[in-house]
């Protein structure tokens, strides 16, 4: 039966179902319970249709909806409240020697003034999170997280380590700034100082007195940043002024685009990797430093699984078929009519004009080329082992 | 404007609004980060109109609205997905003396078979969870959380610690059955084994073939019982069966009442308490056991906190005026012109014709009879220190 819809139809089908009314906030919140962004009322001012839950914190998920939001992600510029991404600082005498405890990144290479994209991994190198680390000072860094909570992991792993280590949640919540006019409005904004960062470097800075960190980072592979508000208080202000000074580059705010970052190459911690996962089954080995002088939490176990070689393998795939929706579910794959692994997210691409997404595949059935069948809702659909990421992200974009 | 409108005008618009159509799930969820319970397929089957995250899983909040839900667990048998509570097992040689390392409780008073209320603290006190513990052997535990990533906590404070334990999420999924025919109920489906339970004990036991932990416990102070199904693949299966047998008993699934737990005294975790809190602050003195003969997390600074006095308490409040939504903010409470607290929960009790809840007050504002004034988003209402519980539990129920 699914044969029979025309792409026409399903397209429309898949527009009128994202055309939503306002949200509605006691779909998803009964008390007092779970905390708001300091950009949160903006947000529903602004229309926000649809928001999901990370770091205990409420996430715009869209204003219009996915497909709008992304051609205006690659064409002009985005704004994202990603408050949500909760900062863990670790400041003390031994801020440098417990950061490197904490992640089998090598923080000797990483400059004060600059970031990196790191993972934090358990006892059996299971991944806990994957953020973004900012080197503040010698000894005090920041990282702020995917969805766990890390301040817990890293407060317990503290407790007896021997390391004079004071471990919190600052008052910082980053907004993204992505697309590429995102680097004229940041010269209106900013100057010199902003424009000229390189790729994951960062710098404190103010904007009529409120208080910011600006990183060049994002989640799109797009030309951006994140401006990391460092007094909640002054969250409105924040959000009024970037988009009033972005007017002429015809901002507007948007949910992450998924679309994007799918395209990109770029994994969402909690779909396409768990703590069940580690890092050379989901390509980020570049990530694991395991000659660096320190032990990390994992080492003894990542040495193992890269001597013996990752038993999976995180694949790119690409779906025959209509475009589909979003998978909300980890479909399963079947190989010969026996089921061998999940898609951890799937999405079509209006660029590519394709289905793209991530499998969790025995390393057996991961080869490129590889053929396998994906147990999507409306039927089997056929799918290929294709190399990610999907769209180059170019020289502009380096690897973090 | 808001004196103007009658108690009967409020009442109606509150009942419209709370009627609404099946949940869309493409308001919370975009991919498949967020994790299902056993359950979930049912509750969207049973047409849940509302859920909310907990743990990183889809929570379901209500199916009609929440007050016909709170006369219905009164009066009959309520059976709620409470997967969310997620499990975290201790076990290993070591289990015992690290479960006493992570509890201000004494588990030396918990035998094998038996649970208990307990808290996990931080060093400095603060409170991290609330969960139920379950003494399962003598030297294993599983502790079902309240909203907050306790498996990473405990891994975390493992890590040096020098014991000999290990900590995992087993397969263990909660579903409370509620209510005052919960018994009769139980006694069809399990017979005296499970009758004969006293408050807090628990028993290993299966329905015809689905393997189950039945604990005699509860988040409403009303006769309750909560079975862990301890095999994910057959929670549709364990699901019908308890609504086939409740039938009789007029069971139908709602979501937890927290206008029952706001009656009976009981906390939320992340409205009324967080880290930023300590036990003595909410009244939970009787979870901490700072005579008991080994160390645990967060000792030191409870015993100083005891000694000076806690600075802040959590009260039981009367809130004036017509009937009142459940707080989705922490509402403002003033004294004098001046900002002194913030209300954590209110609600509505139908039962006893009030707007009830918790305030957290500066120890000098918290004396019972102290009259002040709460902003409510339609104006100013003044507010009443009370005693809480506002309903007593009686002896039927009593401190787990």
């Amino acid at each position: 039966m699914a044969a029979k819809r025309s792409r026409r139809t399903a397209s429309s089908r898949r527009r009128s179902s994202l055309k939503r009314k306002p949200f509605d906030m006691a779909l998803i919140q009964r008390g007092a319970r779970l905390r708001r962004s300091p950009f949160f009322d903006k947000t529903l001012e602004a229309g926000c249709k649809s928001y999901t839950v990370y770091n205990h914190t409420f996430l715009p998920s869209y204003y219009s909806d996915p497909v709008t939001e992304y051609w205006h992600l690659l064409k002009d510029v985005a704004l994202w409240d990603v408050a949500v991404e909760r900062n863990v600082e670790i400041r003390g005498p031994d801020g440098f020697e417990f950061m490197q405890l904490l992640t089998p990144r090598d923080m000797a290479k990483c400059r004060v003034g600059q970031g990196k994209y790191v993972l934090i991994t358990d006892e059996d190198g299971g991944i806990l999170n994957d953020p973004v680390l900012l080197r503040l000072e010698e000894n005090r860094f920041w990282i702020a997280l995917a969805d766990s909570d890390i301040l817990l992991w890293a407060k317990g792993v503290a407790r007896h380590a021997g390391m004079d280590v004071r471990i919190t949640e600052p008052d910082a919540s980053p907004l993204q700034v992505q697309g590429p006019k995102s680097k004229a409005l940041m010269a209106d904004l900013f100057g010199d100082k902003v424009t000229s960062l390189a790729y994951y470097f960062f710098t404190p800075i103010d904007l009529d007195g409120i208080p910011l960190l600006v990183t060049r980072t994002g989640w799109t592979a797009e030309i951006g940043y994140e401006l990391y508000l460092l007094d909640a208080s002054r969250g409105p202000d924040l959000w009024d002024a970037v988009l009033k000074a972005g007017k002429r580059y015809n901002i507007r705010p948007t949910g992450p685009s998924d679309i994007r970052r799918i395209e990109a190459g770029i994994l969402n911690y909690g779909a396409d990797m768990t703590i069940e996962n580690n890092p050379y089954e989901v390509d980020l080995d570049r990530l694991v430093d395991l000659d660096k002088s320190s032990d990390f939490v994992g080492k003894a176990a990542l040495q193992r699984i890269k001597d013996e070689g990752p038993k999976w393998k995180l694949v790119g795939i690409e779906i025959d078929g209509k475009p589909i929706e979003f998978n909300v579910t980890k479909w399963v794959v079947t190989a010969g009519g026996r089921a061998v692994g999940r898609v951890t997210s799937a999405i079509h691409s209006p660029r590519l004009k394709a289905n793209i997404g991530y499998a969790m595949l025995p390393i057996t059935h991961a080869d490129l080329g590889m053929e396998l069948t994906v147990q999507h809702p409306d039927g089997p659909r056929t799918a290929t082992v294709v190399k990610k990421p999907f769209i180059d992200p170019g020289k502009e974009i380096p690897k973090s």
